[in-house]
């Protein structure tokens, strides 16, 4: 089923079960920016987690840091992004319209511009000039007097010009790593794709330091880490790939880099790049602001600048890949008694239950004899446990399918039965099989589910 | 003890033990803008985490938001900040500084500038001029191009103009509230304080949507819940006031507005404002996008502009109110035993335990006899429940220091004896009181402790 996931089907659930609306909505949008509404924090919020984890709860080699927006403006002139961190663009002088010179065959422009300016096309266009994708502001009381300032366009810089600091406080050695999440900004001029491409958007990067003869190993060790961990919360191996760099793609920094690209709708695209940066971040920075950013190594009385390895993941790209990669249509058995007289269509989002915004959905299946009153104590129980939704509205069907669309992995249900022997229907999000438990068991069972490892329905 | 406590201590505690560093410090700085280490990290984590529990785990009437920093220039145009958000900025002609026209005693300038312009001083300050408050840059291609846009000064904006949104989605009605973390900009002439006031700052902010006839118990209601808050996570009742503006001091859009201020060492200072915003944001919005931003009520008819009550709190300043009247410096036994031979002084950051960074630290007595890797097998098992650490470099004394700087509640040691009968040393980080625990125990016991309540023993 998955190659009939658009990303239209996608952006309107997103916007019809409250995970992202587009900003501004009532004056009439901002081009490619997006606000997250509940569900879709609690999702974005659960990616972030998990991220954290596999950084900071399972290994003791990285230590975590959130660093300013607005840094240094010599920052920017150490890291190269003033002078290079730059699109190419080309005016039309006929259609008055800028497009990427290197994009051109998605320009807007019905006038069908050359990709080879001064060729002949029914578009006149300027030679490329640079543009940089900075967005600048100015710090200070007021123009004339204040310092011009940049947002910036990634988290890692704010890493680097710490590393000292770092060292200093944590007792760390090479290898070890600094993680951090954070919004990073670029004016990009063709942005797109719904919350794949915004000009604000959030990083999770981390910086690992490596001894220099260790860099290769350390690369290949974080590729592996950060395919895994896609893998593992459930987007399918077979809609992953890890994509090397051909040689001409390298950043100028960057001796070798992989990026892991996902299948979406769109096609194949970047979820995360992971490069060997080697030394140069530290060097630029040392040099830019004379601190030696070095580590000495007391047991060898070795002296060196540590190689960097930097797996660069998006947060909100990779909450659309858990979206899309979770989003599926089927036919189900009707909504009424769930017994198979009828089928019906649904939406369900197949999220791994540690990245699903709720994780059970407790219901009385009448509005009366009790059963709203125990529907809402287990609900009181669990919700100080987990994510957990109380719904009376509506009916039965009718709420199984919501909670179907935000990817809810248990309903629990209270009927007539639960009021004399104590338990309730345990209904599975997935294989729709119901299952009867005693209230008393319902709290453990959830948590075991939860923590169990889990293998998406998809991979049959 | 905690008269003693001044904000130098504070900040030389914070960069000394990796929870704030200023910013972009390899190249001078960058005036009151800093970075988060590890420990600030996870502190102010811990802080907006409750923030989080407060609001949507302990009740169901709020559901969350995360909007763009950038937002649609009408937005500012309707809610007043394009014209009114300003500070009154007068010049000197004699020594070309710059300054608050309300703020003048405070003046960096030598030559003691008069408060009253053209009054006799030794300053000559032109007529006080307004300056907006607002970072402002330019979005789309290049400037020429571009149009001119704001960095958010409040996050409350993007609550308001999502308000369709989510009453759509989320089947709720009045009272219901909307709550947003996220990043806010003011360009501040007079930054300071350490992370006090910044220019770049996190706020924590609700917006609660009522029936307008139960807007004053709405509000008396925040008051009291929000107050309870600090108590609760641990803030000293003696150090936290309500203040309530005066009639002149209250902002155009407010019919009442109350601080929760803390008693700083630079004095009472505001940590939360919490304001009765009438209908004012929710009219300009409608009136500004031409969008109905009311609610009909199915029962009764009625359709109504909900009228707001804003609880609107800085995650920084909360954090800085924690780190203050935590720490603590005093004078216990001596280091090799703690059995009270001598004294000596030590740094002590009393945090709430489900507010303190780490929340466990596991060490052997000695770096050998199989105590390490004991040790270590004990914090693997407790570092999938809470954060741990393990810690065998220094000696113990210096060891339990170093927790005790970073707020760590409890110590686990290996020794000897635990090698025989697998008990281990459990030390309070307050009372000091050591006892010997089944390593079996621990987990169960230490989350025990985490979940209860929790009173400062600065309290007595």
């Amino acid at each position: 089923m998955a190659e009939t996931v658009t990303m239209e089907k996608v952006v309107a659930l997103c916007k019809r079960r409250g995970f992202v609306f587009p900003s501004s909505e009532i004056y009439g949008g901002v081009g490619s920016t997006y606000d997250y509404g509940h569900y879709g924090v609690l999702l974005k919020s659960n990616v972030k987690n998990e991220w954290w984890r596999a950084m900071l709860q399972d290994r003791e080699d990285i230590v975590a840091l959130d660093s300013a927006i607005i840094q240094h403006p010599r920052v920017w002139e150490a890291s190269g992004h003033l002078a290079g961190f730059t699109d190419p663009l080309v005016d039309c002088r006929t259609c008055k319209l800028r497009f990427r010179a290197d994009h051109i065959d998605q320009s807007a422009c019905g006038l069908k511009p050359s990709k080879h300016p001064g060729e002949h096309s029914e578009c006149n266009l300027t030679e490329a000039r640079d543009f940089n994708l900075m967005f600048e502001t100015t710090v200070g009381p007021v123009k004339e007097q204040g310092a011009t300032a940049y947002l910036r366009p990634e988290t890692a810089q704010g890493i680097f010009i710490n590393f000292k600091n770092v060292l200093q406080f944590s007792r760390k050695k090479p290898p070890f790593g600094i993680a951090q999440i954070g919004k990073s900004f670029r004016n990009e001029i063709t942005p797109g794709n719904f919350i794949f491409r915004t000009r604000e958007f959030e990083q999770m990067e981390m910086e690992y330091f490596v001894p220099p003869d260790e860099a290769h190993n350390w690369f290949e060790h974080w590729l592996k880490e950060r395919m895994d961990w896609y893998v593992e919360l459930g987007l399918r191996p077979d809609h992953l790939r890890l994509r090397a760099h051909e040689r001409d793609e390298l950043s100028h920094y960057s001796s070798a880099t992989s990026d892991v690209e996902y299948l979406f709708p769109i096609g194949w695209s970047e979820l995360e790049g992971i490069a060997n940066r080697g030394c140069f971040d530290l060097t630029q920075h040392a040099d830019f602001s004379g601190e030696k950013l070095e580590y000495f190594d007391p047991e060898t009385k070795e002296r060196y600048i540590p190689h960097v390895i930097e797996p660069a993941a998006g947060a909100d790209r990779a909450t659309l890949a858990f979206l899309v990669d979770a989003y599926e249509e089927e036919e189900v058995p009707g909504a009424a008694s769930e017994q198979g007289q009828t089928m019906e269509s649904r939406t369900v989002l197949r999220l791994h239950p540690r990245l699903a915004p709720v994780k059970v959905a407790v219901m009385p299946l009448v509005k009366k004899d009790g059963q709203p009153e125990l529907a809402r104590g287990i609900h009181d129980q669990l919700r100080r446990l987990m994510q957990s939704e109380y719904d009376e509205g509506g009916s039965i069907g009718k709420r199984y399918r919501r909670q179907d669309e935000i990817g809810t992995p248990w309903g629990v249900t209270v009927d007539h039965k639960s009021m004399e022997d104590h338990t309730v229907t345990l209904r599975d999000r997935d294989t729709l099989a119901q299952e009867r438990i005693g209230i008393d068991e319902l709290a453990g069972e959830l948590q075991r589910r939860l923590a169990a490892p889990w293998r998406s329905p998809k991979l049959g």
